[in-house]
């Protein structure tokens, strides 16, 4: 707020009374008439865009309403909401309730002169192979102006005012025992509402009182590794490649990870059985990161597998992510007995919510429910009861529609930039999830290409980061969390780092 | 809102236009001829506590306003404000801003003639000996008429508005990018609001990035545990008598507790020494559940221990709930590199919200972090950046004052009673913390005393239940979360039973 008073983009009580200066009449000096005519829309956002990324808009500024502002620009009112869509898609502003549109962050400017002194060097975090256990976190740190790391909804498109609402409406009716100790695995209306979830979008029968409430998958791996653990189960085997967060996750808990190979359909169920693995940790609607679905053979395999005595960990991560083509059934729905099911919100609403919930075939249930109550005692109830809300009131059903509208419109932008940039790539997955895996021909080094983009300012992670065996070269993109333009410009980048290493031109 | 429109007590739209019947007309024809006159607010709170309680003012409904409600029944507005003040803290309403004061939740009337069916017995509570670790759990799932256990806050009290508020403003200004996965050991915002908390408030000298955010104490525990076994330790002692909670979930993670005395002066560190611990968890300031204080001499010989090798978890669960005594400083402020520290907002604001923090010696620093990120990868963003919205605005310092005075006089409420219920009693542990622990003269069997105020609809922990040894026979009450007059109540019904033990009548 004090900022405010310094810029002149606000309407500060102190300004209310000079009504001749309307906040939108001199506003950024925008002058119409070197807009094109048929790009109005994005000339504004662009000029916006500008003013956000040199501080002339500071994070908390207030822009000028639509009305206002389209009356003073002599444009349709169309011209600004659109422009304040695309930055809200971004992720710079927020809002346009009755508090106004809102600046919330600024885009990063290109400054190649002056990268942060402690920034890790390119090399310092792709050098490493196999890369350490700290990568993420690292990789989290580092600043890059466009992110294609996987794993990540739009988060610009976080449901703010409705979960404030259903917050509110939570407050307004909670009895004061409620703000207690409470059940360790689960409010019980989440874990109805849970029920319902799953059993509507995942064909999954269950009752609110098998679902556990987690702080995410990886808490219910942390307490299945326990558990497992307890019962003399010292490996987990997994997909390879799989998610390197999962293998890291099971081997600090102290559990061997044997790889099986995933192939065209799907887990290698032959490998998996020749491994003499009692357990699998797998992601069989979407495998991460490969994309492919588990072919119906290789699921009666499996099932025929679990059925002898293995145990299967459904990893459901992307579940409701699928744009052009049909549900895939989630192994639990068949096989309740031989199923630990785990799946979040994380991809759905935030990571930043850390509540997930899991499923476990009943003879483990009073295991895990021991473990997460003594892991802490239960999840937060407050996030709890308002992602019940939101479930019932068919707020997040509502929130999954438009991020998949977002999803596809940005995975259907990076195909087209990689036809154009990545010429003979193989593009991955495209079916459903939030990323794409693309791979080259054999020659071209991934881990270099990964280096060479994050030195132009991309994130991507190489393929072979996943894989414990030699894995194709290949890249997995994120395209969920950025808007259009940004992915544009991340595969060029891409492209440009590709040219450059294949044309074998030496440093 | 469906049964808004059944009762008569709200002002629902339909009935806007009726203006002859205002909304406190004929509210519960009260009459307040009936009330004596210099007790009107305690009679008007009596009457709208039985409608609570028979459904006539079901959850969800609205009080009249004061206003008109003083002007129907003839009084003046102050007898209102006070009887719904009441019911507030008593926490059956909520709100008083503009949407009203709403009932949230009914008060149990006594049912001698109808326990429910499910609920265990007073025997299958109280019969076993050590209690089951799943005590806590079926304690809390048992209804009773009155709770005097110990470990609650006034749950009524917790700042609805000023969570809200603060979650607004929370939200309105994040970026996008907050939504994603963040820092493990804790959002940095609240990393330095709690480093500031703890200097201020426990004269503990802590950079923010030495503070790890936990899920409360328990996970704190957990952790600790877990790192603690990693480096060869397999046992930590604990005073006897300790909180149960605590000791159960140690020896979860597989630790021994050792048992080691406390007396008048607090911890016997001589008997600590001897048992060969090479780890201790503690409460110095208001030892659970005794209450005692840790001597200055035994801090001296207890830094002694630490300073040739021995480790502290200092447990500073209430150290800010204390009323006419002078701040206890913690064992860390003066040991930073022996003592592992812990609290939680548990007891300042509610257990629901499983937040805490964790400080180590700096050798256990990474250990630690790294065993938060495989356990969930951080508590939820979100309630951080809350809580420390309400630590820099001053807002939860203005919680704890408001909390003190409603605790002290609930304290006061006990300890009157129970000079006039239970006479020759000793009362320990008075000046600080959320409960009194209470001893009888030998003889008296505090488990059966326990169990038959159970029978009469009152929940109170026998003494025993905390020790690993033999205990004086006792009781420990909380008294923060019930107001005076269910506190004065359930102490009526422990003297009933304890005069019936001693009475030596039999069954």
């Amino acid at each position: 707020m004090r900022r405010a008073k310094e810029g002149s983009v606000n309407r500060s009580k102190e300004s209310s009374e000079d009504t001749s200066k309307e906040p939108g009449a001199d506003f950024l000096q925008l002058d119409i008439g070197e807009a094109p005519a048929r790009g109005r829309a994005q000339w504004l956002a662009e000029r916006l865009r500008l003013a956000l990324a040199d501080g002339r808009l500071p994070v908390g500024s207030t822009l000028p309403a639509t009305r206002r502002l389209a009356a003073d620009l002599g444009v349709s009112r169309g011209v600004v909401t659109d422009a304040y869509q695309r930055l809200a898609e971004a992720g710079h502003v927020t809002g346009r309730g009755r508090g106004g549109t809102t600046v919330v962050s600024a885009p990063t400017l290109p400054r190649p002169e002056r990268p942060p002194a402690t920034a890790p060097s390119s090399s310092a975090l792709f050098g490493q192979a196999p890369p350490g256990t700290d990568i993420f976190d690292r990789l989290r740190t580092t600043p890059a102006r466009i992110d294609l790391s996987p794993g990540l909804p739009d988060l610009a498109a976080f449901p703010r005012a409705a979960w404030l609402r259903a917050e509110r409406a939570v407050l307004n009716t909670l009895e004061p025992s409620a703000f207690g100790y409470s059940d360790p695995s689960g409010a019980p209306a989440v874990r109805r509402s849970i029920a319902r979830w799953l059993a509507l979008n995942r064909g999954i029968r269950v009752d609110a009182e098998e679902v556990i409430i987690v702080a995410g998958v990886s808490q219910a791996l942390a307490l299945i590794a326990h558990v497992l653990r307890r019962d003399g189960i010292t490996g987990i085997a997994v997909e390879d490649p799989c998610s390197l967060g999962i293998r890291q996750h099971l081997n600090y808990w102290g559990m061997d990870t044997p790889p099986v190979r995933v192939d065209a359909d799907g887990l290698r169920v032959d490998e998996l059985t020749a491994s003499g693995a009692k357990a699998v940790v797998l992601t069989p609607a979407h495998q991460f990161p490969t994309g492919v679905v588990l072919h119906g053979d290789r699921r009666r395999h499996l099932s025929r597998w679990a059925e002898d005595g293995g145990l299967i960990i459904e990893d459901d991560y992307d579940a409701e992510h699928r744009y052009d083509r049909p549900p895939v059934s989630a192994l639990r729905a068949a096989l309740p007995e031989h199923v630990f099911y785990t799946g979040s919100i994380s991809k759905l609403l935030a990571p930043a919510l850390r509540l997930g919930w899991l499923l476990a075939p009943a003879r483990y249930r009073d295991a895990l429910a021991l473990a997460k109550r003594n892991s802490d005692l239960g999840n937060a109830v407050l996030p709890q009861l308002v992602l019940a809300e939101l479930l019932d009131s068919g707020e997040l059903e509502r929130q999954l529609r438009l991020l998949r509208r977002r999803h596809v419109h940005r995975r259907d932008a990076m195909i087209k930039a990689i036809a154009g940039q990545l010429p003979g790539t193989e593009v991955h997955g495209a079916a459903a999830g939030l990323h794409l895996t693309i791979t080259f021909a054999p020659g071209v080094d991934g881990v270099a290409l990964a280096a060479a983009a994050f030195a132009l300012g991309v994130k991507a992670h190489p393929l072979s980061w996943y894989g414990q065996r030699p894995q194709p070269p290949g890249i997995v993109l994120g395209y969920a969390a950025s808007p259009p333009g940004d992915i544009a410009e991340g595969i060029a980048a891409l492209g440009a780092a590709l040219r450059h290493q294949v044309g074998g031109n030496p440093r």
